[in-house]
């Protein structure tokens, strides 16, 4: 059986388990206050193009999202989302568990539009609405989104102008960012993103890490105290150079996005073999998770060799699967899925 | 500089490292739905001669203190405390954070007695402060307790049978459980500390993993639905085997217990040195934690060679100086220390 | 100006004020435990078929919906509502602020089904979902709802059916109870209510009272503890008899039943004058509030000597209106609106 | 029997009554949108000496300081407060409710210190502390205390030297405030609190109101956006004119103060009576809480014919007790306990 559920299935990039053995015995002091954070925060701010950037790392991406939406709204606010969010949907209410509301606009590929949040402001700011309803405190988008679908740099630039229109922050979800950032068609580069965005993520469990997410926030100022969040939440790791050394090693040498782009290409291949039989898709995704629309015979059929996701019931029997490439999967392994989805 | 600051400056155990070296590319499911974790929660249930035990891994202490105590609490309800207790001191108001109460108690030792909790409920059974106070709900100790002292046998049943009196579950914080249990004055033994509690957990980050913390319900009806406050307090690990693989490792051949008394030895060394200088002790401490008491110039003496951490500052110039010792400590460092001692 | 906007725009029923002069000088404990709250709790109980039921008196409805919401729910649970649900959209996030995740599921009419709430809980039942959502922890509706429509027996009989199937708690929210009691085509009476909700509050503050909301749990052991949250939501009025006064007063002759029956019956001359002049309605509703859909030189030729809601904002400049009656319109202000509703 | 428990045994002044009489069947806005909440915040600014504040009208203490304590405080952060102080001990957790700690300082009469305050914010300020700990967003006292004592104005003054040292915003909890600022020996007027707290409240419900509490910010900008918080703790009433029209009613012809001044008369008489008979006082107060304390044979003694709250229990069977006064009170009352103390 070879899994394709998810991008989590292996261990780590090799690089990074040798890191960590080559460190193993040395003593540092604890809570990310090491210098292998410190390097591996120097690389990504220098890769951010942003010097001034306050870089954190943190576990998982749960923890992440509720740490920074829970750190930057005030009391009585709540987070824009697509309604397809992950916050929304996949944390067992880790937001409102903070005392947050999610606010979710409709979304059908994952992806809110800069007019969809004026439009949701400018209801908001009628004076009959406005203290009877939780105020928006920030704006939450995940590049790539849930559904493998890229926003392109027009449409961060609108997202951002909007924001800044409103006062509010722009808080990016990068669980997958690398796998977002080397699609085929994407125009956006981690310098955009991290000129756009007043925080983001750059994952690292779905990316070839262990574990770990480097937050950054573009100003330093933003978040003068974010250390106590990520101790209150939880997410400030005892031995933090786990992270600074996986995070080190992927920022180096190009290696973030050397394996990001080998799971995109492996993602295309089985896109267009779905393709060629005719098989639709949920969403358009030039990233590493794929939605072919299956029917049962179809489901049962690739069922037998390959562990897949069933992500969403359609009618007539009909499902979403979602397979998923990673930095682990191998061309051979894709190599059979394919000779199986011929037969379909 | 040798450190002595804390129980997490180095990375692992060396056979955690190979474990997970020789696991790398397989594949699992991902949330701790794998073999591994089902092995080591196996090892976990036999070692604890808990048959029906559920167990869980989470990442680390603080993230574990906040979901258990919020799982078991019901909205109204706060955790009876030590004053000295992590969940009080040191951990950002994690528990707060989730909407409860810490209710201390006053400890010189860091221990709490059947007597003071029992006196605590008595207060608060009286119609007039009822519901005008937080109801408590929970029973919060730590073995060994922050200052590193234990408590033994007859003093645990005895809060057991309190706990059973006033029906207060008993959550017992084992983040240094090795280093209690090894200690020389112990008379507790995990069975003991799995029959006693209703909840526990069985450190790793502090005791030779990388990270890693194993929660123990006694009964598994207890928390039936633990697994969903795992996720929204933002706990569980993607990649969730590299916790079974460590707590396997742990637990095998004894080694959590190996590893754990040869810190208690080195710390017991390091005791002794600083006894026969007429140095006294904050607390007594049989564990891996140890608290002289220094003045400034011998804190100026010590600090040149090796790192602690000044623990608590008392009058006239005085400190309390805390060195820990762990499963990464070498008797040569310990050597080096001893020989400083003796020069105060 | 003759204000239509609201049903809270008046003070109280004069027999409320007289009882609150009569007793004003009277000496009684404070926080509910006096003998007027106990004869209120006492005429609630028979008026509902419940000996056993467990009565409380809150201030107002926001708090009350978030206090009995944050007590039946677990920490990981969420509350399943309409999305037109007014915890969802006019209580400023109080039940996130607790905690917890509203679930919403899709609404026309303000209504949910059964059939609803069970497919909502057959998606959640499933394996790879579970416990990365929100666990649906009980289910709340309103009598009548946001937007004037009540419930039928049948329809209120299979939501309980279902509940009953999942284990979920029904909570109605009935802050306007006694207007959908009263309704020209309710087939539902206060002991249908009692006997198919395990909780329920009688809405005081829209039906005459000067605030007040009378919370019902049908079993006394459903929330023992329940006074400790009222005073932990800051919902425990020190003179707490003021709200034991009120609702003896309005439980007392059925003044509750007739104050209702009046605002019903002139909602309805209002709802009939509209029709007359072929408007349409948002949504057809036989209690005190209206919804007409009126055009811009509709709204501001009634908007010369009337005030009144602009509900939801339509296209090509429509707007649905709210005109609400209570139990202080008087049918004079009535003639004024229908002559000149006449004249659009 | 007479009931010396509380200051909310009666209804309210009867002036009060009245105005809410002649004003019932007005029609206005509502929210405390309406022209008598206007009026009684501008003779509130007036009183206070700061035509800049922001006043708004909450219900209860309890949701007033948890409305508060929420607004101003991160997420990170706790409120600083005596052990005895009123959120501390008497609200069930609501502070904690809304997911923030109160850091507790030490106090035998109810009162803390600038130097306490200092001393915390200087222990706190250390790397090694800092992130690891709550960190200390305001400072709460009440005035008069928990304790029926008063801070006098160079006390007050000191703590707001060092709240500023420290940029803490200083909250003061007023439930009682004219009992404090009508004591014998007061050199504070309100004048003097509104120019030294941020934050602070007028309480109603103690002094001759129905109910509710009057929040005062010095400055209008301090809290812009604290009407979502007062709907978000369901702390906003509907019918928010009831709130304006006792304020109203209390703040006119110095109403407040010739209520408070009564209170604190006849407390004065009752401590006098007890001295007489060389019975000492957990606390000197100078206000309407007197708190004698009192072996079994005097308590039984004044039982009899007295009702009084058993505050805390002692050694050798003693107990201080609390005899408060009101508004209400009459000298006949305290005519007949006096004559009852002569003979014990």
């Amino acid at each position: 059986m070879i899994l394709f559920d998810s991008d989590y299935q292996e261990g780590c990039l090799p690089q990074i388990l040798e890191a960590l053995a080559k460190t193993n015995m040395e003593q540092t002091p604890g809570y990310g206050l090491d210098p292998y954070c410190e390097k591996a925060k120097d690389l990504i701010r220098e890769e951010c193009g942003t010097p001034d950037a306050a870089v954190h790392f943190l576990v998982g991406g749960t923890q992440t999202n509720a740490t920074v939406v829970s750190y930057i709204l005030k009391s009585y606010q709540g987070a824009i989302c697509a309604d397809t969010g992950h916050i929304n949907v996949h944390e067992t209410g880790a937001v409102e568990h903070t005392g947050h509301k999610v606010l979710v606009l409709p979304s059908r590929d994952g992806k809110i539009t800069a007019t969809q949040i004026d439009h949701a402001m400018t209801v908001h700011d009628q004076d009959c609405v406005k203290e009877h309803t939780v105020q928006p405190g920030l704006v939450y988008i995940s590049f790539p989104t849930e559904c493998g679908s890229i926003y392109y740099k027009s449409e961060l630039e609108d997202i951002h102008a909007v924001c800044v229109k409103w006062g509010l922050p722009l808080f990016i979800d990068g669980a997958r960012m690398g796998y977002g950032l080397c699609a085929e068609d994407c125009d956006v580069t981690i310098k955009d993103i991290a000129a756009l965005a007043d925080a983001f993520y750059i994952g690292g469990t779905k990316q070839g890490a262990l574990f770990g997410e480097a937050v950054v926030f573009r100003n330093k100022d933003f978040a003068p105290d974010f250390r106590y969040s990520i101790k209150q939440n939880g997410a400030m790791l005892a031995k933090g150079r786990l992270l600074g050394i996986q995070f080190e090693v992927l920022f180096t040498d190009g290696l973030y996005y050397k394996a990001s782009r080998e799971a995109d290409r492996k993602a295309m291949r089985i896109r267009d073999a779905f393709r060629k039989k005719g098989i639709t898709f949920l969403v358009d995704s030039t990233t590493n998770q794929q939605f072919p629309i299956l029917n049962e015979k179809q489901m049962a059929s690739l069922a037998v060799k390959f562990s897949f996701e069933q992500w969403q019931k359609l009618d007539a029997g009909r499902c979403a699967a979602r397979f998923c490439t990673s930095w682990a999967t191998t061309d051979e392994a894709v190599d059979q899925l394919i000779s199986e989805i011929k037969k379909l």
